[in-house]
Parts: structure tokens; sequence; C-alpha cells
């Protein structure tokens, strides 16, 4: 755990460089807009450790798997998110030699993440040979108002010092990626260009043929008054230009770089050139400070409906808000073609893919910090690919239009291939249903059902329907070969865990079905007659849901994770000896999967989903018997398990898990950080104020509150979106109340109290 | 299935040139002589599709592992056979032109495998530009009398061709495994060097620094008057001569190439220079006819006591004499720090490394077709792993000296990864203390528990002790999350196969203890204090052995393969369309995974290996249950089932099973000879004939046969070798006679009736 960064309720701080804590730092200032982002790598040279990354929403590579032992189903291709142009380079040189921190000290450094306008800055001072002093500051942004824009300013001010400064502003797409299975060169150059109004560089990606391009325009003034460029550069994948100036004493040194970076995604190839000069025009003229302040703008926007306040513990204030930032600025819902990749535009880890992490743990932050359409696209996401997750189905032998829904995806393929995961953590297909069922239940828009909701959730329950097979044993439907939610067991049969919302997603299907023919017949026929749905398969999927096994154990009142649990020695996580943890680190994959111990929510994640299925001592009988045994060793565990714990009265354990959820990434405390951040389990941060600590629920449409003050604090504040509505909750000591900010007048239940709410 | 060799009792023939199948016949003509050998490349050059390969036995290369997902506990290294210097090469040139068959028609060509002798023969004509034609004639040998030499002779007859030729023979140390998982060159330049008296070249392997050394002589005479070298040629990695000569009409040149071949598990690096100009000077001095008699009566002492004589089936007869013959040319026992490779030298697919084919399948082999000294090697190399065998086992978390002896080694050291196989599939560990009892039951030699395998026994009995768990939910001990040699399932709880002969591994184990202590208790005193043993050990087996947990349908009386064999859906593989076989090419390996289909013997390899615990009518049960569920996917599956139908009568599968596995490789079945020849299986193909067919069995220290005359066979002899005597057996038609050839009198058991033989 690290612990170099100041707390601030708004601010990321880091005072004097930490080079150790370098690629943490990277991970830790990343920018992005949605559309586009990248690390928080300095402007000038840097030749010490660094993962130079700049990324670009939905561009990838599908490079070539790495395969012990092939097993028949494996994807040919891992997707891989790309490293792309580096716009946000600026060599400085003093007297032609070039700044660069690793070889030269310096003083008073600063670097600050102002998370409430999104923008970074940094600061420092350096002693030039030819003697007196130079502070630096860098400003860089990537305007949430205007996706394709980016700007950095730099000013450098001599104090003292006299003698020759050049600043070079470049664009430099020779990148690779550090992540790259056989460390091939994904891109291919495409053009370059630059006259006195623009430098442009483009290239295309192997394969999947995507474009992007980068144009950049740089004005340089001292003090105040705009000198000429130098020289400009260009050679395959490289644009620059150079500013020299001589320095006095008291002069101030300012140069502007405005970037654009447009993707294919957006504007064709070809196209680009062309729209990309245009736009830099633009850009140019607005300014830098106008630029600044629509940015800025949006981001107040944000933060009014997105914002948690937190009075009383800073460290907590700024996690939270941490959380929050990183969430937006990694997807804001634009495009239902994009999805929240495990890292954004933090890393290139895991392949920058789609997890059932957004289904799971991001919607619900999306519902409530934003508008609902935002959620939509990612419903939407998942329907675009849903015929790629029956051909996935029919490649492992799947009939009849089922569909399994990848377990990490950037196009809908499967890119994972692991058996045990790829073809068995198939529970993921459960989370797909679940996403709708909660998007339904939060907004009330149960005409998704009719644009593509139930056309997914049919062909998953196709999926569940043919993946059981029936036990003469046991005279019941059976599901063998899965991994769970738990992945430190693997292949075990019956995860209740998996049967259950496989039964359920069978169970909502009928459901949703029957309303559907009741309500939208039309509609329906169009939608039975898309997909060849047969009456008959109403009739297999109740004869499963009517007999679906599930593992219980009737001495202790609880349901097994698995057929096999009880046979393990069960012992609490407390009664290792902390040398042994994490048990990932210490101990050989088999030891682990014979052990009792749990990664994370298995039983417990379908608790927490479906908690009105189960009485309160129900959820808390099976909380006492598997969190003792949970090791959280996946970023996702503590949120789920802080949520059930408030909800239990379990103050001690509320806290705790939250505390091991909140700071993740900014004390960096698995040692990973410096791969990029964990931007889905952020949003487990979020669930576990919102859903914990308030402990809202919508139960029969109606919200519920039903607050916990955690320890430390003092009070905290949010809103939420629901329904055209904005409400804000403010708990206060003992005290929770629950205003209407905008909308419709509303009853919600605060605890037992029942209230209605005008604006 | 392939059926383009001829089939003829002693020898394998292609007639006719069949270039589409060049690198199965490569395979197939393999020649070795348990210390170097290489595949049936052509001596010439040969630009078309060819694996040029040419290995020597135990000089290996820690490859660096591919893995999708690293798992705490995988090896770094995976131990690859490495392709050595090719020292059979050469090149012929006609008026300046290489000969090459890719590229130049040929007629009358036949390639021949003299079984009996061990000679690779091989002859075309070649019509040249210049008209006439050349008839070329090449005959190839690996001396089994010295396992340093080879030697080529190359005769070229002119009819009607006058013009010049050249002959250049040479050695190449330039070469690339194909199985290299990063394309890495295994070998470092170490030595060139020539004179008019020798050539030799040699080269060190990287991290593992073995040296290899090739040296050469050659004489080429033209109407038996020799000639005079030409060109010599030395390069970085390479050698060559030429002789160059004009050829007449009638004129025949014939070259010899005397080849030696040293490498430094039997002389150092540094001496081989000397030792190898000494010794080729030697071997040119013996000349090639007499090296060939040495070679061939070698053959015939071996033939002697190993052949298998089928009367009415060449097809048979040429089958199992294919299996003999490259069983020895791989493994001659004359080294306990070699084993046998699942390609022998015939191909580098799998690493070239020892699974427990060695112990299931070659020791029995060895035993009856060998000196008992042959199998006691065998066993010696894994005792000479033990240290290993403890810090693998050491590594995935097991204390005390318990040993996990690895799934795949070429030193001692675990070179698997794959999680399921490497850490589960553990009932490897069985086989190596059944190999000891199963030793012991032949040879009568129980002094070899105090040399050796009391240690490895007690060893593995602790891993056992360790790796079950006592659960309360059974109240017995349990074995969780194995593979069973049934890898069509994996991760299972309870598998019957291990349960069972981890039991009996205690249970053997504590029984050899206690005659240790009773009949030389000053041996065991030194054993017991090497492996600091304690009293208490046995007391923790005991519990373990008597309270082991073994799976049982009790309504069907049948074991059960594991935990929860009896939820899946049992069906024979009959009813499956032939469309969807064999199984792991057509269906997803989470499919195969949740089947009730079984890729090879599983509890009908316990009941192989312990048919005296079990009634017939047990055996037949669980025969009838399982094997209409197996695919025999695994080469290692049928000669298993051939013996149990042999034995239960069962005409029919009995004859099925054995063609099943007697020519695999010469006809192909797979379609996976090109990779090399599956040589451990072959052992099971004389398994299927000695124990299946002649119903060889040892009971209570006495030899029974029980013969049954396969379909289309009029009769059968071979020998074996039992207790320092050889006995003979032929069979023929409903007769069995059983002959004391040499050693002292014995009693034999046929059928019912017990014979005393002597010589």
């Amino acid at each position: 755990m690290k612990n170099y960064l100041s707390h601030h309720p708004w601010r990321i701080i880091e005072e004097g460089f930490h080079p150790a804590h370098q690629e943490v730092s990277e991970s830790i200032f990343s920018l992005g807009n949605g559309r586009f982002g990248g690390r928080g790598n300095f402007e000038e040279d840097y030749s010490d450790k660094s993962l130079s990354g700049n990324y670009f929403a939905g561009v990838y590579y599908p490079d070539l798997t790495r395969v012990g032992w092939w097993k028949n189903g494996y994807p040919e291709y891992f997707a891989k998110v790309l490293n792309g142009v580096k716009w946000i380079g600026v060599r400085i040189y003093i007297d032609g030699k070039a700044i660069d921190l690793a070889k030269m000290p310096c003083s008073n450094f600063m670097r600050t993440l102002d998370m409430e306008t999104g923008i970074l800055l940094r600061s420092f001072d350096i002693k030039p040979v030819a003697g007196g002093t130079l502070s630096l500051r860098f400003e860089r942004f990537c305007s949430m108002a205007d996706p394709d824009v980016a700007a950095i300013e730099v000013v450098i001010k001599s104090s003292g010092f006299e003698g020759d400064i050049t600043v070079e502003p470049y664009l430099d797409f020779d990148v690779h990626n550090r992540d790259a299975n056989y460390g091939d060169q994904f891109w291919i150059d495409f053009l370059e260009d630059q006259d006195e109004n623009f430098s442009m560089v483009s290239a295309k990606t192997k394969k999947t043929g995507f474009v992007v391009s980068s144009f950049m325009r740089s004005e340089t003034k001292v003090n105040s008054i705009a000198i000429e460029s130098g020289d400009s550069k260009i050679s395959p994948m490289k644009v620059s230009r150079q500013f020299d100036q001589k320095l006095n004493d008291g002069d101030e040194l300012r140069l502007q770089k405005f970037v654009v970076n447009l993707n294919s995604l957006y504007v064709p190839g070809k196209e680009q050139a062309e729209a990309g000069k245009r736009k830099i025009h633009d850009v140019f003229q607005t300014g830098f400070n106008d630029l600044k302040k629509d940015h800025t703008d949006a981001w107040k926007n944000i933060w009014n409906l997105a914002d948690i306040a937190i009075t009383g513990d800073v460290t907590a204030q700024q996690g939270i808000r941490f959380n929050i930032f990183h969430l937006w600025q990694t997807y804001t819902g634009a495009d239902a073609r994009l999805n929240i990749g495990p890292k954004g535009f933090t890393g290139e880890k895991y392949g920058g893919s789609t997890y059932w992490d957004t289904e799971a743990y991001c919607i619900p932050f999306y519902l409530s910090t934003g508008d609902s359409k935002v959620a939509r696209n990612l419903l939407i996401y998942r329907y675009l690919h849903l015929n790629k997750a029956i051909e996935n189905a029919k490649k492992l032998g799947f009939k009849n239009g089922a569909a399994l829904y990848p377990m990490v995806t950037m196009n809908g393929e499967e890119c994972h291939n692991e058996w045990e995961i790829t073809f068995e953590e198939i529970h993921r297909n459960g989370a797909m249903v679940y996403a709708i069922y909660d998007y339904i239940k939060y907004t009330g828009d149960i005409g998704y059902l009719l644009e593509g909701g139930l056309e997914v959730m049919i062909s998953i329950a196709r999926f569940w329907s043919q993946r059981v097979n029936y036990s003469e044993e046991k005279k019941a439907w059976v599901m063998l070969g899965v991994t769970g939610p738990n992945e430190y067991e693997n292949n075990v049969n019956n995860n209740w865990y998996t049967n259950y919302i496989a039964r359920w997603c069978m169970q909502y299907t009928l459901e949703q079905i029957a309303w559907a023919q009741n309500e939208h017949a039309g509609q329906w026929k169009i939608i039975s007659e898309k997909l060849s749905f047969q009456t008959n398969e109403l009739t297999d999927w109740k004869e499963r849901i009517e007999r679906m096994y599930l593992p219980r154990d009737e001495k202790r009142q609880i349901f097994l994770q698995q057929d096999g649990f009880l046979d393990k020695t069960l012992m609490p996580v407390d009664q290792l000896p902390d040398t042994e943890l994490p048990l990932n680190q210490k101990w050989s994959w088999d030891r682990i999967l014979r052990s009792c111990f749990i990664k994370q929510a298995d039983v417990l994640q379908g608790m927490y989903f479906f908690e009105d299925h189960f009485e309160e001592e129900t959820v808390r009988r099976h909380f006492d018997f598997y969190e003792p045994m949970t090791v959280h060793e996946s970023s996702l565990s503590p949120c789920v398990h802080a949520i059930l714990a408030a909800r239990l009265g379990k103050r001690a354990k509320a806290n705790e898990m939250y505390l091991r959820t909140s700071r993740l990434d900014l004390d960096d405390y698995n040692n990973d950080t410096e791969d990029g951040l964990h931007i889905t389990s952020m949003a487990g941060s979020w669930m576990s104020v919102v859903k914990g600590f308030a402990g809202m629920q919508v139960i029969s449409d109606e919200l519920h509150f039903n607050p916990m003050m955690p320890d430390g604090w003092k009070a905290f504040q949010f809103k939420i979106h629901f329904r055209d509505r904005v409400l804000e909750i403010i708990a206060s000591g003992e005290q929770c109340e629950v205003f209407l900010r905008s909308g419709k007048s509303i009853t919600v239940v605060v605890g037992k109290e029942r209230r209605t709410l005008n604006v």
C-alpha cells in the first residue's frame, strides 16, 4: 500500500516527484473524455520507467491468442485495446539539451489532477547549467465538451536564466503495445502532412483497418508576443514543429498546443485529413481559454448530478470522487458501440474489453448518476452483439438460436481462452438479463423489452434450457461443469448462483413474453417470428424451472456454493496466517481450488441480486456462513459484501469492506495500479455508498432508503436520477433527508417512513 | 487412414514415391539406436514438405513455456527434445544441378525399412537432362552394436549417362526445432574442424550446456577405385567435403560415409574433438561391411528374444514387428538417465519427455523382451529424480518429503503447464509405485526395495496422505480436484481410480516397510533415517486406508468414475452419429467434459492393474458399463481394453481393440503420424498380444497363460524372459505349447493346467 499522494476533497496531488511510483502516478493521473484518453505521462521527454499510453475507445486489434494447450472452441484472437498516437508530446530543450526529469533534478514538483474541472496540472523548477531557474507549468485536458479535442499549455518562466529555449510539440504514432502477445506492431503508417496551419499524422490498424488521425496546431508566445515557428519535421508516423527563442531573466514563454483526434468510428479514414484540418482551424480560433471553459462546464454538469459529498473524512471524500471522476471520463454513454473496459484509458491490461462487470456493477452507477439513455446504451451494446453471441454458442454445440455472451469481448466475439472461464463461467449470461431487469426496474422503461430486451432474453433462456441436463440420479435438472463468480473453484457441478440465475432468467423471460403477448401482440408476433420462437420452448423452460436442482445443506439451512462444497475442509480466513495471503500469490492453484476459500461473492452475489427473494434471516445465515471464508481477492468482491453487511446492520463489516474498495487504486492496495486503474470496480465503491450506506433500493417501483452513517463520517449527500426526477439525499448523523430537486412529485420510503416529495 | 505401404512380414516398403505422405514416411522410416536417431529423411536435398529431424537421447533444452493465463505453481520451462546435427546429409549434383525429388521426376522408387536388420534402404532412377539413366541406392543404419556410430552408403550407377557427378557428404548443425515456443535457436556454435581424415562440427545448447559433436569420414570409389576428395568447406555450424567425378555409361560410384556422434552425457564437451577423431579413424578402418555385420548381429540378438511371429496374417505380423522394432531402437536400457519419449527419435512433439506411459505400458514390455536390468534402469530413472519430485510437491504446498512426480519431464522437473493436468492428474504418482510392484512381481527382485524402491514409495505415500482430506459430510477421506486417466473429465472429486491407487500405494508401502523392518532391519534403519521417517506416519496412512472414500453405485453394483458421474446423461458411443467423432475434433471442450464419454481406460485401468483384487464378474460388470461409453481417443486406450476383453472371453471386442492399436502409425489412423510415431503406445500393442491373446499373468510368482487365437490368425509364437529363464510360447489353433528354452526348470499354468518345464 502506497501513501504518497496528498488528501484533498477535490484534488489528487503529488507533491515532490516520486519516480519510483511514476507508473502508478501515470495511471492515477489519467485523463479521458469517453472517446479517447491516456495515462498521465509527461509532455516532455522522460527516459526512466514509464508506460506511455494513449487509447481510443472502440479501436482495437485482434492479437493472436497465447495458448498453452489448444482446446476446441477457443477463440483465435484476443482483442487488444490499442496504444495509439502520442498526441501529448512537447519536447523542451534548454541550450540544446532536452529536459528529462529522469536525468536532471527538479524542485517544487507538483502534479495535480483537479477532478472538479478535469484538468491535469504539473509544475516544477529546474536549475539549468547556464545558471538561474526555469519554472515550468503544464496544463492539459481532454475536452468533455467536444470529444475530438484536447489542449495543452506549457509555460516556462525564467528567473535569472539566460539562454536558448526550444519547444517542440509533436505527434508520434510510432508506438507499440506493451500488451502484445508476440511483440507485433499493430499500426501501419497511413499519412503525414503539415504546413504552417496544421500538422497531422495518421495510421491504420492491421487486420481491423481502424484509422486514427491526430492533428495539432501550436502557438508560442514570449511575454505575450507570438513568435514564429521554426523547423518542422515530418517522417513516417511522426510530425513535429520547433519554436526557438532566447529567454532572459523574467521572460515567460507560453506554448499552447491544440489537438484534434479523429477515428474511423466517427469519420471515415479517407475523410479525416480534410475534416481534421477544418476542425483544428476552428479549435485554434476558439482558443485555449474558451475550450477550457466549455470543458469545465461539462464537468460541472456531470458533478451536479453524480457527486457524493462526504463531511468529516477527506480521505473517503477524495476516494469516492476519484472513482466517480474516472468512471465518467471512461464512459459517457454517447455511443452504444462503446463499453467500459476494465482499465478504461489508463492501461492496456486485460485487453481493454468488456466483462460482465458492466452489467453487474456499472449499469447501476450510470442509472443513478446520469440520464437513463446512458445505461440504455450499455444494454443496446449487448443487443448489437446478439448475433455474435448466438454464433459463439453455436460454435460450442448449442442450437436453435441459443446465445452465450462472451466472457471478454470488444466486438461481440469471445476473446478469452481459458476453458474453465471461457466455456464455463457462463453465469455472465445471467447478468445480461439481470441488467435488463435492473434497468426496467429502475427506469420503468418496460418498452425496452420490445426494442431488443426480449430478443436477448429469449436467446439466453434458450441457452440455459440446453445447458442443463436431466439427472436420473437426482431426478432434477442439473448444470454440470461450470465456474461460478468465485473463480477459486473451477468446473464444478451445480453452482448454486449459476443454477439460480439460469432458472430466474427462464422465469423472467416467460413472464415478459406473457406481458408482450398480452399487451403488444403485434410486436410480439414480429419478435417471435424473427426468432422462430416455438410455443413448446415455453414448456421446456417451465419443466426446467420447476425441477432445477439447487444444492442445499438441510442441517445448516444454507444453499451450497456447489455440489461438493461440504467435502472441503471448512475454516474461516482469519485462521490462516497472514503470511499465506493473498492466496493467489502464496498458494499453488490446485491448493486454492481444493480449499474452501472464496475469491468473491458467489452465493452472496445471488442474494444481493435477488434480495427480495430471501428473508433477511436467510441472507444473514448465508452471509455468516460464506463471508468468513471469503478472501476478497477480486476488486469486485468487497462492494457486494459492503452492501449486504450494511443491510444486515453489520456496521463493522460494512466499514471494513468499504475501505477495501474506495481507495484501491489511490493507495495501490494490490500493487498493480501501475498497469492501470480498476475502472469497473470503481462502480462498486459508488454502490457501497448509495446502495450500502444510504440503503437505496427500488422495491415495487418505489425508492427506498435505509441509511447508516459509516464510521468517521459526519454526513454525506448525493443526488440520483430516477424516472425523470432528480432527488437529493442528505444523511447527517442519525438524520436522513430526501429532497426532490426536479420532476414530478414522488413518494419515497426512508427507513420505515413513507414520504411524499415535491420540488 | 492411409494404406500406401506394402505388407511384408519383416519389411516396411514404400513402392513408388508418395510425396504427399513424405512426413508420414519420415516418421515411419525412422532409425535409432537408443542413444541417437532420426527421421527417415532423404540424404540428398529435398525442398518440399519435410521435417528434418535428428535427436540425441537425453539432450534437451528448457524452452520457455507458452501460457495463456499463468497459475501459481506452473513450471517456467518445458524441456524440448532437441533437433540436432543433420549427420545424414549427402548432396548429389549431376552436371552441377542438385538432385531433389521435389523438383525432378524419378522412377522405380523404393524405400524399405528392414526391421530384421535395422537397415534403411532406398533406391530410385532418374533421367538426367544429358541423357541416359542414373540409378541411385542409399543404405543407412545407426549401429545397435556401437551407439556412437552410424554409416551410409550411396551407390550411383550410370546406364547411358555421361557427365559430371558430385557427391558432397556434409554435417549441418544449423538446425531449428519445429517445436519451439518462440522460434528460438537452441544451439550455439562450438567448434568446426576438418582435414583429409575427418570432418567435425560441434555445438552447445543454450542454458543446459549439452555439447554434441558429429564426425564424418567418407570414401568414394568409382568402379571400386578410390577417388580423391575435392573441395572441402567449413563455415559456422557446417562442414562438407566434395567428390567430383565424370561418370560414363556403366560406371558405378560408391560413397561410404562413416559417422560418429558424441554427446556430453558420455564424453565431456572439451574431450569430444580428440575422442571423435580417434573413433572416426577406428570406424573407418573397420569398414562399412563389418560395421553393418556388428549392427545386424545386435538386432539378431534382440529379435531372438523380442520377436512375436504370427502365422496367417501378414498385416498383423508387420504391425507387431514394427512396434517391437521401434521400441527397441528408442530405448535399449543401457543408461538410467534415459527414458522413452512419446515420439522417440521420430519427432519433436510433446517435448520428447517422459510420461507415466513408461511405468504403465513400457515396463511390462521390457520386462519380458529384455534383460531385467532394462526395466530396472527405468525404475532407477525415477529414483534419480526423487529429489526433484519432492521439490515439485513442496512447490505446491506439500510437506515432510512428500513427492509428486511430474506429468512430463526430462530431468525430473515438471514441464507441463495445464493446471488440470499438471496439478491434478496426480494418479501418475501411483504408476511409479505400481511399476516397482510390477517389476518385483515379475522378476522376484525384492531387493530393489532397499536400493531405491522404498524411498520412492514412502515419499509417494506421504504425498497421498496429505493430498486427501477428511470430509465431515462423508465421514471418509476424500480426494478433491483431480483428473483421472480419462482426461475427458477434469478437476473431479473422488476419481475412483486415483483414490484406489492412492490407497493401494499406502497399503503396499506399509507392507513393504514391515518386510524391510523384519528382514533387513539394518538397511531399514538407514533408509528411515535418511527420510526422517516417523512411526506415526504409519498410523496416518492406516487411518486413510481404512476410510478412503470410493464412489459407488449400489444399484448397479459399480464403482463410479467420480462423484458426479451419475448426474451425466449416460449413453453408449454407438448412439452418436459418426460425424461427431472423434470428439476431440468435433466437440467443444466443455461439451466433452460434461459428456459421459471416456477418453481412455479409467476405472478399467484400475481393474487391469489390480485384476486379482476383483472377481471376474465384477470386472465384467464394469467393462460392460464403461467400455461402451469409451471413445478410445488416446492411443493408450485400446490395449487395456483388448487385454480385459480377452480375459473376459469377449473375442470380438478383443479383436476390435487390437486392430486399433497394432497399426496405428503404419496406417496413420489418427492423421498425426507425420509428427512422429506413438512409441509408448506401441508397448500396448505388444501387451495386447502377450497379456491379452496369450493371457500371460504372473500370479503368486507363477506364470499363467490363457491363450485365445485372434480372428484371422493361424498361430502366433513369442519368447519371454522371466526370472533368468527364456520361455517360448507357441499358440496354434486351439493348442498352446510353452517351452523352456534356457534356465532352470519352471512350473507354468496354461489354461487350468499346471505344467513343469525343462530345457
